[in-house]
């Protein structure tokens, strides 16, 4: 199986990162300047291009919002809970990992994997099933992070969950209507944030596993934010804490 | 001229916050029991109900997007700077303004009013040209927040800043080139924060404009947010400080 990756920034990024991954590309000569440094990266790595019309991409993309360009390319690697610890034990820094429950919207998904890794997020671990994958609507919507990002697909989070805190890392879920704010808590020990889905957020279960329920203040009385929107604002909270004390620009 | 709004959470809002604007809804029975809040409002305030299928529905929205709703409003009401600024110091609380410098993406303009209104903003400022609408897709992308924030539309952006500077009011632009960090900066002062263009930033004019220019530092390579989801990082930060001191949950 392979996936569809489409638009400028995802498929340049997948040259970059993984250029033996890509089988090939297929551009729009309408497309124009904007994908030479498509065409030069293809190139240089051998990979065959090849030319058809805007529809036709569009229709390989199944989407409309491909730029002129698609690519063909094996999907994403994905790694194991314990493989992620030792990691983050062997790099000599504090773990931050973001667990998806169920967020479905591609959208959504590949927005938080953008955000994830632009605030230090070393690893997003999400559910087999009622979750969004990842291809190429979420590869467009994380503007091409999501080939720099570490992925870990589970089949149970609250299993994934007591691994994670057996291994000593604290599991703190996002929660409306919890009293705590992300701003009182520390967030500097080693960490599993856990963000729920857009319509329900966190299930009970997996708010059982958490070790803290944290919510955003919010002003006024509209009281919602989007899932990602969300998620940014506490993944920035969790890098500004660590940055006070630790070597940042 | 009237706008369309469609979907459930901007109808809903706009019949709770302004049932006079609301000239007539369009439902799709297909709809199903997620419309029965909206019915009862509507039949409280004597708005004017039709039935259509969903094709009539989109058509008129001009979006699939409805969730089998569309309804006729009024345009949202406008002010001027100087009665924003006027306000502010009525109500006894330190000044916090958007500013919009030309965000042409409908989401992401809608996004950015949604996080807005969680994060205190009092109003959101932007240009009459090359800029993104107070239409149905800001609505349903702000999930109705769009009802409850106060918005100002200026011809010229750098004017309406040196108003507001004459008016004691800082202004801040957000650069991503600035080696000022957000969180080495104090924004607890009467604040106009500066958001520039999904693709260019803030224009060279207005950054001259700006008494501060301030960046997200980022983790890693990869060095670009979404415009909303930066805006959001930046205004929640705002709030954090100003939250420090005063009464909040």
């Amino acid at each position: 199986m392979t996936i569809k990756l489409y638009g400028i920034h995802p498929v340049l990024e997948a040259l970059k990162k993984r250029p033996r991954a890509v089988k090939g590309i297929t551009l729009s000569r309408r497309a124009g300047k904007t994908i030479d440094p498509i065409l030069k990266l293809a190139s240089k790595t051998n990979i065959d291009v090849r030319y058809d019309g805007p529809e036709k991409i569009a229709k390989i993309a199944g989407s409309d919002n491909h730029q002129g360009v698609v690519a063909e390319t094996e999907p994403y690697g994905l790694t194991e809970p314990d493989r992620l610890v030792a990691r983050a034990g062997k790099e000599n820094r504090k773990a931050f990992f973001l667990v998806l429950d169920s967020i479905q919207d591609p959208q959504n998904f590949g927005a938080l994997i953008r955000s994830a890794l632009c605030s230090g997020v070393q690893a997003v671990i999400f559910p087999k099933d009622r979750a969004a994958r990842l291809n190429g609507t979420a590869a467009k919507a994380s503007a091409g992070a999501i080939e720099y990002m570490t992925f870990c697909r589970v089949t149970n989070i609250c299993a994934a969950l007591d691994y994670l805190k057996s291994a000593g890392i604290w599991v703190a879920g996002t929660f409306a209507d919890s009293r705590d704010s992300i701003y009182a808590a520390d967030l500097t020990m080693d960490l599993a944030l856990v963000m729920g889905s857009e319509e329900k957020g966190i299930r009970p279960r997996v708010k059982k596993s958490c070790d803290l329920l944290l919510s955003i203040p919010m002003a006024g009385g509209f009281d919602s934010l989007n899932a990602a929107t969300a998620g940014a604002v506490v993944m920035f909270e969790v890098m500004r804490q660590r940055n006070k004390t630790a070597d940042c620009r």
